[in-house]
């Protein structure tokens, strides 16, 4: 799975050189445009989707939104399913609107509004079931799915995540338990979680607790993960894992040499074979 | 606090039927806009700050996001802070662009991009405390404050934020520990707490975990709280705590009758007196 973490400050030269816009924010937007479907056109056949990280389009302002659309349906028409990477969280009808936003529509007195288009998006569960049920159920409603922050990738995760519980175990197994309910029966669920490649001890259990789950693996690469150490992941099928990748892809010329455009291909494609001798 | 949750399929009549806009996405965000606005013209007054629902423009994608802009400078125009509510939860780079979308700006190559200009936002703590600090840090670099979900209104609340922990307390108990610690020193800090007001058995406690934070008190009217419950949360003085209120505004007429412009008025300025009596 490919991320997408555009920082308009280090663009592939091409994107940056040829943008276009009349102002500023446009004019950023384009080059992040151009940048995340160049990489699409490079790296994407070495992957089945794409992870934009909302954060990054959203600081660009309605231009970003506009870029963030346009990248959407490039990777759609390239075939690959789309994540939408907000790791959103709220209650009743705000959670409902955020998949309106995302992978639905709005009804308005003028007609509807249709969404990002998105397969699927990121939730965190710390207000609760109820709110991950409005998330489940409104993405099923349209044949969506959402992922589960469970146990995520960065240094800090384990301040509350791994925190033991008076009555067992610790507050991701809770969730990752919560996660199984809401995944109900089934082979692969379209209720996944995301647990990170930075800790490959955690994912054995995981797995154990989460049987049918697609399980989103970020941190790998930039962050220290490595690929060898995901084989839990995908016990119970190739399609059982996602291993996400950005900056080792989009800035692999660093490390490879030649064109960026070829250097991700390279590095896409080494991660994609590493990924499928694992499951 | 005046909460803007704009749904469009449900706007003061006077703003659905004056909407303007080529497509059916740019009309519904005239609409939104039109309706926040007079909502901020008729309530504003008797608040000191708005609490925008960032779901209910997100889901107009760009147009959304355009109205959301404007009702922002319309709420500065008349006085008010604005807090950006979107309960944002993400990692170094990823929390850092959140701060850049909401209260601070973007460097590109062409210029720098401002961002929504929000006064604070609110964020999620399960990604761990590494994660509230580019939050906290972010947003003070540039004036800006965050609020921090501690134990939140709704009823699924309880599922996580209430557990037990096994060296003592609980999970929300722990976060506003955390809290407390990244408020500092001082009197009231730039590190404010989100305890609903739909349980206030939690908040002499929580007053007493996080002494220097602002409490931002979501749940009253609609939701089922009280402000005459919430008298701990004002402890430390006037400014301590941010009372918020949502559709017991907008929707005052159906209850008191009159112009809905009218109602609101009214209702806000009651919910104030109320408030106020109380600190």
């Amino acid at each position: 799975m490919l991320g997408l973490d555009p920082d308009p400050a280090r663009l592939w030269p091409s994107a940056a050189e040829s943008a276009l816009g009349a102002t500023v924010a446009a004019k950023a937007a384009d080059a992040v445009e151009r940048h995340c479907c160049a990489l699409i056109d490079s790296a994407g056949q070495s992957c089945v989707a794409i992870k934009p990280q909302l954060a990054c389009f959203e600081r660009l302002g309605s231009a970003g939104r506009e870029a963030l659309q346009s990248v959407v349906l490039h990777a759609r028409a390239a075939g690959l399913i789309v994540l939408a990477d907000g790791k959103r969280g709220d209650i009743d009808v705000s959670a409902a609107s955020y998949c309106q936003s995302l992978v639905g529509s709005t009804k308005t007195p003028y007609g509807s509004v249709d969404g990002l288009g998105a397969d699927a998006f990121t939730v965190n569960p710390y207000l609760g079931i109820d709110t991950l049920d409005v998330f489940a159920d409104g993405a099923r409603a349209v044949g969506a799915g959402i992922f589960v922050l469970v146990r995520t990738s960065n240094p800090g995760a384990a301040d509350l995540q791994d925190l033991q519980l008076a009555d067992g175990g610790t507050l991701c197994e809770r969730v990752a338990s919560i996660v199984d309910r809401l995944a109900g029966d089934g082979e692969l669920s379209d209720v996944g979680a995301v647990v990170g490649a930075t800790e490959p001890g955690h994912l054995a259990r995981m797995r154990e607790l989460m049987p049918r789950s697609i399980f989103l693996l970020p941190g790998v690469g930039a962050q220290g993960g490595t690929v060898e150490q995901l084989a839990p992941a995908f016990e119970p099928g190739k399609a059982a894992g996602l291993v996400s990748a950005s900056r080792s892809i989009v800035f692999a010329s660093e490390e490879l040499g030649g064109d960026p455009a070829d250097a991700a291909h390279r590095a896409a494609e080494s991660l994609r074979e590493t990924a499928w001798g694992l499951s």
